[in-house]
């Protein structure tokens, strides 16, 4: 069972460092190893996704990441930015499926910005499609047509690239609340027509789930109005970049959330959905639950570890209930800790 | 002054209709006549925009639309479903600067999804480009390749219609607050690079006023953690299109928002910011006010009647504290109306 570390930039480091302890206290033989992406790979080697580092993670069984990203970085050249790295990752392994979940502690409702009747038990699977869509699209670029700059894109998907995330989306349904919403654009983009089309093909045979569609600008809307008619989401790329962060800030918690990208084989990155929150970085006050977390869906999609990955949720829960808090989550009347004594915190009640 | 008045569907003829007994209440000579769009227009004529309505709001000056779309025509093909004619008025007169106000009225504070303290007072404008990006361009479509369907869309600007809706947002801001956000995805997407740069390159035309940067999934998630952040909003048409549906859910009474869309000489096209609701059609409860309230938009941008903007918009308010409401806005307490009686009680308080 071989994991491959990346800690990337930022806080990266520090709340990798507290997953890693917590992948190692339990009894199960990993072999971790580390490697360089992102800004800090751009230092060290010139590109942010070096041969090294995809060679290891080509062979490992799954990675684990924590951030990438920072103004240091910001002004180099496209191919050379951090986040060319993690779109190389995703795309060199596959990972078309990158499941976000967006879930509300009931010891953190105080932390979102909406109402606590709307938002309390709040459970949503996001379900984005991470290997194709505009992303990779090709064409590309910026030109100069008729003596004036000109940018495009192509957005773009095969019938198999939309079958195969649905599938997973169906599946994730299944083992949740069977409401299954795919979202698109179908009233104007041809792709998210065949994208709706596709679904409406597959539901029959997922016929124990209640397929519904929605117009992505809608979805954005009913996001904020009533979050929790949702169970699971699924979309495309570009929707889902969108949509899965403006769901996960419903919470208002986003250092609570994890997330993973799946190939067909369940081989899996694992990485917090937050940024890799320059600011703080190197301060030992970020907030490691999201990566802890990330490691507890390492357990359970790769390694099929369902009980040690129970084990760790159980244990993030049971810190919450013991008033355990970073800053990002500190009310009055609860425990502020750095990032260490939280891993600590973890520990101690694995 | 001749305006083209475009009841379209549902709760369209309704809405509209108050809005043109409050036009006509002013002392203000202006010549209206109807014409079809969209499901009604299919109906009659087998088009969404047909011939007859182009003409005549080509020769308008101003257009003032309901809405239009509805599940009646959801089935059709594509080019006879009623957004098409929506998109086809808006390309062929060139209405490439949409303006759309999210405002909280202090009566309605309570409609939001959102705590107060986060949403009170919250005043944001969204100006969205809506005659370029993916919406209109090629190629486009879905074709079989390799013996599969495939479906593709093209996202491009030129810097010229970045620079042009550049130029309202910057203006607009300037008689705000002068803080303008640009929301792009140059992380990802040249075209919004080219976005990014050619806002760089402007910004020092407009000292006064504050430019920053957002990435579009940033932004989804500010605008639900602090949304009154923003003053203007500025992005292209897709983007846009979510966020713009996203910032109005936030103030919970959609039913209230109107919504510009205008040409290089100020031409414009009118309609609230809300759907044809056609659950409500035809029972005389729709909310008329955001069709009201883009009247007013119109005696403001297209005839620089100022004055008589603000008596509406004074109007709209002064019912708003006197208690009317119709049921989307309702709470115990205050006075429920239908649409007709909100429209007396709006000619009333002029
Ligand atoms: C960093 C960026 C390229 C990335 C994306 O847009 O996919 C990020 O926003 C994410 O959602 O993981
Ligand atoms: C009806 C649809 C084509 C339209 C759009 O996407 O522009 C609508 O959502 C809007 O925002 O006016």
């Amino acid at each position: 069972m071989k994991i491959c570390v990346l800690p990337g930039d930022g806080i990266g480091p520090e709340i990798t460092a507290e997953a890693v302890r917590v992948l190692r206290a339990l009894d199960l033989k990993f072999e971790l190893e580390e490697a360089l992406l992102g800004g800090s790979a751009v230092d060290a080697t010139g590109s942010p996704y070096p041969e090294a580092t995809s060679k290891l993670a080509r062979e490992a069984d799954a990675v684990l990441l924590g951030a990438v990203g920072g103004p240091k970085w910001d002004t180099l050249p496209r191919e050379q930015r951090p986040e060319r790295g993690l779109l190389g990752i995703r795309k060199e392994l596959g990972l078309f499926a990158n499941l976000r979940p967006a879930i509300l502690y009931p010891e953190l409702a105080n932390a979102s910005s909406l109402k606590p009747e709307i938002v309390a038990g709040l459970d949503i699977l996001i379900v984005r499609e991470l290997t194709g869509d505009i992303y990779f699209g090709q064409p590309r670029g910026i030109e100069v047509r008729n003596g004036e700059r000109y940018g495009f894109n192509t957005m773009h998907y095969t019938e198999s690239e939309i079958r195969r995330i649905l599938r997973v989306a169906f599946e994730a349904a299944r083992k949740r609340n069977r409401k299954l919403c795919s979202v698109d654009k179908m009233n104007v983009l041809e792709t998210t027509q065949l994208w709706r089309d596709v679904a409406n093909e597959l539901a029959p045979e997922y016929p124990d789930v209640e397929l519904t569609h929605m117009l992505v600008d809608n979805a954005a809307m009913q996001l904020v109005r009533a979050p929790k008619q949702f169970d699971v989401m699924v979309t495309g790329n570009m929707f889902g970049d969108i949509l899965s962060d403006e769901a996960s800030m419903l919470t208002g918690s986003i250092g609570m959330l994890p997330s993973a990208s799946l190939d067909e084989n369940n081989k899996g990155l694992y990485e917090p959905s937050h940024g890799s929150a320059p600011d703080i970085a190197g301060k030992g006050v970020a907030n490691p639950l999201a990566t802890i977390l990330s490691a507890a869906m390492l357990l359970r999609y790769t390694f099929a570890q369902e009980e040690a990955a129970q084990r760790v949720e159980g244990a993030v829960k049971k810190v919450l209930a013991q008033g355990y808090r970073t800053g990002d989550i500190f009310e009055p009347g609860t425990k502020r800790v750095g990032t260490r004594e939280m891993g600590d915190a973890v520990l101690a009640a694995l």
